[in-house]
């Protein structure tokens, strides 16, 4: 389902923002009573795929976790650890920061982090098989994200926070300077995949099944982060 | 079936070489002609547990390289590494070496290195449980080398330079320096285990099951090594 579309929008930088854009057509044309409808963060299409992907994460302790050694990391780019207190930051460092931009930025940042995991399986290993469909899954869900947008959307300029964090990521591993890797357990990484993806496409998960994983949506509503699992929260 | 007597000898340092004591055995009964049979380094009621043991060493290659990552390592003493090499290494550096004092040796030595892989598992992971087999098998033959000779035999002083790795081996972790620890994946450990084996208990192995591991063997009888399975290699 990976549509062509979707390789091409990963490596467009410096364009504008989505925001923009879509205010931009409501005004050509004149379709303000529609807004709510065409300004939701998350195409309904999307969301059979992202509950496929969820119902694959639910068994990420015994893939990620038991299949491992104990204390075993997998070395990645700092700016790979994006957690809900990320999203935090940036929404608080971005002014009016679109949705659909941290939408992208979440694509970027897993699609390197389920490589990385599958790297250092053998075709043998237990986790492997698992990995691999999580990350059929998640390109599955990509090409849902890249048809249910207009192309434009893909070109347009990120803010330039998220451009820093954007061009770390797809730096060449040798040009990465010694302190910009860290060691992460690999369930902690889909324990942050999971978590923001929870937060970003909130639409597709019904608040029963899902806990209240967005971070500024916690602060909103002034609820407590302790009741939360902290056997799935993720650790830097 | 690990006897009492196992604690004890682990931790017995600095006594006679049992090659003298059994001379001395042999003087003192002028069982001259016994002598043979008497010098033989295996005890024949350790081949059946030699062979349990063995029969499990060969799902190594599943359950020791497969199950982790690809270049997973553990952190080990310098001479848990101990590999057909070292055995021939101090056969030449110490003369007259007798085999028991190489077998108690690798009985010291594998200990550690099964303790250290059990270690690294969760009770989940998927060779957890093979790990504890083959932990559990080395005990059983443990016991039966103990059982299989005096308590006197492990008493007796060691060579110089067996001592000292023994030494080295007991340390406490916090006391080893930095620059006496290794990185060695499960796999190679427990390859050395198994060719050493091979080595220092040849009698239990018949010569078409097993292949001529013996280091001094090997030299003696002109052997060329590059017909071994290169896969199974263990790498320091």
């Amino acid at each position: 389902m990976e549509g062509s579309k979707s390789h091409m929008w990963l490596k467009s930088y410096r364009l504008q923002t989505p925001g923009l854009w879509v205010k931009a057509v409501l005004h050509t044309t004149g379709l303000f009573l529609m807004a709510p409808v065409l300004m939701t963060s998350t195409p309904a299409s999307m969301c059979t795929p992202l509950k496929t992907l969820n119902d694959s994460l639910s068994h990420r302790r015994r893939y990620m976790k038991h299949n491992f050694p104990i204390n075993y990391s997998i070395r990645v780019y700092r700016e790979e650890i994006f957690k809900l207190s990320n999203i935090s930051r940036m929404r608080l460092k971005v002014e009016e920061l679109d949705d659909l931009v941290l939408q992208r930025l979440w694509f970027q940042v897993n699609q390197g982090v389920l490589k990385k995991i599958i790297r250092v399986m053998s075709e043998r290993h237990p986790s492997r098989s698992y990995t691999a469909e999580l990350e059929r899954r998640f390109k599955d869900v990509e090409g849902v994200f890249v048809q249910s947008h207009p192309a434009e959307v893909f070109q347009q300029e990120l803010p330039e926070a998220v451009q820093d964090t954007w061009d770390h990521l797809t730096e060449e591993p040798d040009r990465v300077p010694e302190t910009d890797w860290r060691l992460v357990s690999p369930k902690s990484l889909v324990d942050n995949l999971c978590h923001t993806m929870y937060c970003l496409f909130s639409e597709c998960f019904d608040t029963e099944t899902r806990q209240d994983y967005c971070g500024v949506s916690r602060l909103r509503r002034g609820k407590k982060t302790s009741s939360r699992n902290t056997d799935t929260e993720p650790a830097e």
